[in-house]
This record gives C-alpha cells, structure tokens and sequence, in this order.
C-alpha cells in the first residue's frame, strides 16, 4: 500500500502523514512515513537545492528535472524497497505535487510533466489525500513555523490559490486515487476523515 | 557559434577548449569559455553532487535527471544569453557525454537519454570535438591531477575503455557535427588539429 498527501504550504500534511502512520502502526503494520523532495540521502541533498534561497533560483523547466531526480532516487533507495518487503508506505509528497506546482501553475508544462514521469518514475500511490485549506491560512502557518524552507511560499498568496485549484483539478480528474479533504478544524477532526475515506 | 569538447577523463579537452577559446578572442571574437556539469550558479552546485562522492551514490537514471537539470539551467543563464548576443560559446562537455556517460555505457538508456534531450534541451552544438586518448593514460592524468572530482574515474579502466568506444560510435553516427581528433602529443600539436578540423 503506498499512500501520498499533497496540498499547499501549511496545510497540514505532514501532520496528517504522521497521524496516519502512527494508526496504522497501532494495528500493527510496519509503515515508512517519508516525504519529498527528499526520503533517501541523495534526495535530501536536492532538496535543500529547491526548498532554499530565492523565488528566481530555478526556472520551472529545472525544478521539473531536479524533482525528478529527487524522486527517481528515493523510489529506487527507499519507497520500492519498502514496498516489495510489504510495508506500507506513507509519502508527504509525491507526483501530483510536481504536477500542480511546475505542471499547471507556472506555465503550460502539463505534458512535460506527464512524459518525464512516464519515462522515469512511472508509479502512482494507491490513494493520494489532497488536505484542502484556505490559503490565506496556509501561509500563515508557514511563516509561524518559520526557517528557510520558504522558497515556494515566497512566490505568494496568488501563486497558492492556483496550486489550490491545481489540486481540485487533480482530484476531479483521478476521482478514483485522488481525494480532497477538508482541512479544517483540529488535527484529530482531519485524521478521522481522512480514515473515513481510506 | 557552438562548439563543444567531449572525451573521456583525463583526455586533455579542457585544455583544448581554453587553446582554442584564446585563439578566438586573439581574432577578435567575443568568447564564452564554460563547462559541464555546471557553468551557471546553479548548475555548478548540482555538478557537486554528480563528481564528488562514491561511484554507487545515484544510478544511471537519476545521473540523467541531474545532468539535465544542470544543463537546463546552464542553457537559460549562460549559452542562450550569450549566443543571442553573438559570442561563440565553447563548452568543456554536452549533451553527448550524457548519451555516452549515461546513455550507452551503464545500461540501454540511450532512448531515455534521447526523448529527455529533446524535451527539455533540444540544441545541439554546431560542431563538438572529441578528444580521442588511450584510456590508461587519461586515467593516469586524472590521478596526477587529484582533487575530489574522481566519482566517475573510480569506476575504473573498463568503464574508460567503454566511454572511448561510445565516443567513437558517435562521431561515426554524426559525422557532420562530432569529429574525432587524435589527442596523442604535446597540447599545441592536438591544437593545431582541432583547428584544421573547424
């Protein structure tokens, strides 16, 4: 089983990618919780090559083939391993978020997105959990957390509502794999429907 | 102008590329002398990643995503720039070491190789030299030179000797634009080959 969560800075993912895990690993599953960019060391290694520094270090055409890089690597060293053992793996991130974030958002790059992922990554989690929230919210969770993973809440408050439409149109066009879940609310309200639609 | 200088390690074509960007500039031309992996900010930090460490540290198919993404930012920020300006631009390294570094030599990802140049690069240099030398004796150079750029010396002999056949391969496939020049002998007498051949 290999279960992704997307969404917009602070959603509040990477939360419900823990709380998930830690239920599951109470029914006695083993679970690797892992995220991107990054999951294996090479891959941490680029992420401090996209998640850093300013808004114009990379183009989109760039961060698509870095990301790819990321991923290719942590597939190979960490996600394939640990399914093929029969662990379940729990990613926050995975391919909807290149999609939404180069692929749709900063430019018509949908179709270079989809054959790069075609030709070298080519796996889909079963069930992906996009955390939907105001955006508005979203950005001000980030700055509260604070320190220099900033680089894509730098780009703004509008760049995030299209990554939020992004995602909507993910999740309307993989009806079956993708879903939208409310965001609001306390972390235990979330996790319950999240649960609920697993 | 476009030209590129391609062999295997320790060949003596980062010394060619500066013998003939001097030439140029002593006729007056503007010259951009660059190299890969790296030659723009951004790519000379992903250059780190790909030359230093151990030979297992990425697999062939995440060292494609990685030179790409390095030669993408290359293009935008320094040959596009300076070829729409009129410069010549001389490169240490292109396109074809990845079809022979990556593509021919550690597996068929030659086609891979192929279908990424197209997507995401899609410019060939107008005349690229290869700098033709036994393998032993490159190897030999690379050590005299030491340094921690070695990852892809460590893969040793055998992998030289496959690198030098690939190169070949490809001068006799693109017989126009790749030509072979003998690197046997002193600097200006491999110089003065590359002249006649431009």
């Amino acid at each position: 089983m290999f279960i992704s969560f997307e969404g917009i800075d602070g959603s509040g993912k990477t939360t419900q990618a823990r709380l998930l895990a830690e239920t599951l690993r109470g029914e006695g599953r083993e679970v690797v919780l892992t995220r991107e960019p990054g999951g294996s060391d090479g891959a941490e290694l680029i992420r401090r090559l996209l998640v850093e520094g300013g808004a114009e270090r990379w183009s989109a055409e760039t961060e698509i083939l870095l990301f790819n890089a990321a991923r290719r690597d942590h597939l190979e060293r960490t996600i394939r391993p640990a399914l093929d053992r029969g662990a379940v793996v729990i990613t926050d991130r995975f391919a909807d978020s290149t999609r939404v974030y180069q692929g749709a958002t900063r430019g018509d790059l949908t179709e270079a997105v989809e054959t790069l992922h075609g030709l070298m990554i080519g796996i889909e989690p079963d069930r992906s959990f996009v955390i939907d929230i105001d955006p508005a919210e979203g950005l001000a969770r980030g700055a509260a957390r604070g320190g220099i993973e900033d680089r894509f809440e730098s780009m703004g408050l509008g760049f995030q509502h299209k990554l939020r439409d992004g995602f909507a149109d993910l999740a309307r066009a993989h009806p079956g794999r993708v879903r939208l879940i409310d965001g609001r609310g306390t972390p235990d309200q979330v996790a319950s429907r999240v649960r609920a639609a697993l």
